[in-house]
């Protein structure tokens, strides 16, 4: 059982936690030692590991990265030229860039490496309504 | 045939898209199930995946990255003291640490668990050419 | 051999490199082609490749980052809500989401495949002393 599909349904841009998936995953394995590689399919929205104790440090990160990159009807994003598919599609391309496609977490003694605060979340950057896919590839053994 | 290495002019800086190298390495190796690991030898360009639809999402993000991170010689980079390479030089080593070094993607079936619209690019952030080399590793089988 | 741990000792914001003892873990481990992924157990610093050779590339990397991501005592954070572990918590987790939680480095010929000048590093963003963990987790052969 190497792979996997997480679907995630998103309503809204935000954090949308699958840890437990991913450890489920790997726990009904049986891989004692290995390594967990996470791939979105997608490229308007991303993979961040990120605390997963105070829910402001999420609302703030967002925050940060609407700041960073405003949705394209902002005087700041007027250079834009993909608009088609909305003010927030052209932003969500470029927060896929700034965050990451995939991530690899090794498996020690049967767990996710993960740290205590450490909580796998995807990171949806369109507003509308999305299904999202990420595919879970676990390598076993050395 | 586990590695293998992709090397790209570059003629200044841009997306470069070389999804087709990648994919014909997978498919040459036989593997049906994997893990196809992407890692760049340089610091002052990036690996990213975005859509390769629109040309007009590529000229968006370069410009987003280069308004973030604008050359040397703009008086907001009055900061820098590395200077000795030209002034596209340490803009180029910051847009790489905000973009990719290395990505994984999951071989499922015989081919690239890409969705629909991605495509791999190298990202390259100096004005001017260079020879840019990407080491491809491939994990067959669980 | 497949797990290793390097813990390093923080003393303050920076870089800290570690590339002698990822190397010396893949030439212990007997390998001559394989891949090596790395991956740090906390949300308030990061992983990071950037050139080795002139220590003001790392000066200016962190200068980069800390104008654009201020404390939060800085009046362009105002909108930071999560304040509770210091005015450089918040803004350590997002330079953290904009680096690198994971990275993977293929093994070529028994060595590490980096470039002349790619180094690796712990990017540390808190301002207190901290014990970083980073799990290193080596796959052989094919």
């Amino acid at each position: 059982m190497p792979q996997s599909t997480v679907t995630i349904a998103t309503s809204g841009a935000g954090l949308y936690e699958f840890t437990d998936r991913a450890s489920t995953f790997v726990r009904q394995s049986g891989a004692e030692t290995g390594l967990l590689t996470l791939f979105v399919r997608h490229t308007s929205c991303s993979l961040i590991i990120q605390e997963n104790a105070d829910p402001d440090v999420r609302r703030d990160l967002e925050a940060f990265f609407r700041r960073l990159v405003p949705d394209a009807d902002d005087p700041d994003m007027s250079f834009l030229v993909h608009r088609t598919e909305g003010p927030d599609d052209m932003p969500a391309h470029i927060k896929a860039a700034l965050t990451a496609v995939s991530l690899s977490i090794p498996v020690t003694a049967g767990r996710l490496a993960l740290g205590t605060w450490q909580g796998i979340y995807l990171f949806e950057h369109r507003t509308r309504p999305h299904r999202r896919e990420i595919v879970l590839h676990l390598i076993t053994g050395e």
